[in-house]
Parts: C-alpha cells; sequence; structure tokens
C-alpha cells in the first residue's frame, strides 16, 4: 500500500507531505473538508475524534478535539483561508496543547488529478520558525499521518464500493 | 528618525520586520487593527485606500484596495488566526494581483513593550516557498513599508497630541 511521503529539509521551515490515493480528485477533497467524512480518519484509531466547528468555506473557521482512552483532550483550531474545491485548500492550523499560544502554521493542500482516477495529495506546512518546524517532526507527526492516511485509503475504497452498488 | 529593519536571510522562506514606535504599545496594536487607524496610514502616500471589510477579531476577515491616481486597483484579503491585543495579530496574506492565486503568507505581529512609553514591533512573514518570498522583495516592499511606517510615526504623534490636550 501506498506509504505517506515526509519531507523536512534540515534547516528549513517547512515540512512537504505527500500521498497518492486511490480514488479520483473530488471524493479526496471532500473527504478532507466534509466534517461527516473527516471524522471517520482524522487522527490515529485509539483517539476518539469531536469537531467542534467546522466551515468548508474560505474565511470559515474549524476546531476539533481528539480524546484519549483516559480521557485526556488535544485540541486544534485554525480558519480557511481558501477552500477552491476541488483544487486546493488553504489554512492556518495551530496546536491548543503547547506551553504557549500562537505557535501556528500555514498548510496548504493541493489536490491534483492523476490517470486511472486515482489522486496525488501534497500539503506543504511552513512554520513561523525553524524550532516550531522541528517540534512538530519530533511530535511524531509522521506516524500519525500514516495512520490518518491508511485511515482514509480504506473510507475511500468503503464509499467508492458504496456508490458502485 | 527610526527606519523599519528588514531581514530576509538568502534561501529562507521569510521576511523578520522590525520597528520601534515611539508611543504606547495599546496604541500601536489598535493602529494595526482599527479600520479607521488603519486607513490613515496603511500603504504609500500616492495610494488612496479603501477598506472593504476588517473584522478585528481572531476568525474575523479583512479585505482592502489601494488605487492608484490611473485607477487601478490593487486587492489584498485574508483571515485572522488570533487577534491576541495588545500582544500579538497573527493573520493570513494574500496579494491578489499575482498570476495566480493561493499564494499566502503567514503574518505574525508582536507588540513589545519598551521603557519610556515606546513600542517594538517585530512581524515575521512566511511564505510557502522561498521564490514567493523573493517575489515580495522584488516587488520593493521594504520601500512601501517604509513609508507606511513614517506614516504610521506620524499619526501616532498626532494622536497623542490629541490625548493630551
Amino acid at each position: 500500500m501506498a506509504k505517506t511521503n515526509v519531507i523536512a529539509e534540515p534547516g528549513a521551515q517547512e515540512i512537504i507531505i505527500t500521498r497518492i490515493f486511490d480514488a479520483p480528485r473530488e471524493l479526496v477533497f471532500q473527504a478532507h473538508i466534509d466534517p461527516k467524512l473527516l471524522i471517520k480518519w482524522l487522527g490515529p484509531r485509539e483517539l476518539k475524534m469531536t469537531i467542534e466547528k467546522l466551515e468548508p468555506r474560505s474565511g470559515g473557521s474549524w476546531r476539533y478535539i481528539h480524546t484519549d482512552k483516559d480521557g485526556n483532550k488535544f485540541g486544534f483550531h485554525g480558519i480557511f483561508h481558501e477552500i477552491a474545491a476541488p483544487d486546493r485548500a488553504i489554512q492556518t492550523f495551530e496546536f491548543e496543547g503547547l506551553p504557549e499560544k500562537g505557535h501556528v502554521s500555514l498548510e496548504t493542500a493541493r489536490f491534483e488529478e492523476l490517470p486511472n482516477s486515482k489522486t496525488k495529495l501534497t500539503i506543504t506546512s511552513v512554520f513561523q520558525s525553524v524550532a516550531d518546524r522541528d517540534g512538530m517532526i519530533q511530535a511524531d507527526m509522521e506516524r500519525g499521518l500514516n495512520e490518518s492516511h491508511e485511515r482514509l485509503d480504506e473510507l475511500l475504497s468503503a464509499l467508492q464500493k458504496e456508490k458502485k452498488r
């Protein structure tokens, strides 16, 4: 199965994430901005996700919480600078569990059509500093991302089978 | 008079802007988010500024247009990820005159109290790529910024004189 590719050059303040999904672009895009779909795949399997708000439009806000089995809560929030379906979504991203507020990244997700109804997703995350970027890498983002994308693979496959019925 | 300091290291994807203003922090902060004040200083003197929207709150949107004497219009827009008065404001920024949409930067403005009622402003702008960052530098941003900050100096001085009357 395709793995998520994560590039974080030493000394840079960005992370570039790519993955190819075996589903048409409109569906992959939809799975990223529709709360009913997002809640089925975003985050590690052992966490429960709650979406407090998700306004999928340019200027809209979002906030969600991941809760572990001991009840610990991890909140995230941001705003959508632009949602240009099915091409791209540009948003801010802040993890609420950091020691101080105001550490924010800018995420640009681009969805590219490939032959045979496949889709290439490229996410560029830029951070306010190299230290912030390195902090995100050290938080084992890559493992969580891979698990999320595996779940998204499963969801996309299930949605396409439903559609064919 | 204090000049605006602009740092753009080769190969990096950020611009760091600093300037010290001879005014208390609350007032400098207010001048950045109150449309009635912002319109008096932002941009070169020869352009006319129109604020279409400015919602000074976390999650709010903004859009303004600069018009030159020939009627050419230059639009800019973004959203406020966070407004934490009088400490910081974090927003997205997009110039609408670029050949393609979706080139966005993340601007973090921090306002620091100095002795004698002075204020240090530090703006960190991070771009989606080094090329985008270099494009902004080549657009002679530094000249426009210096002129804006000169105008802001004048405004802050006038506002403080009014207050003392």
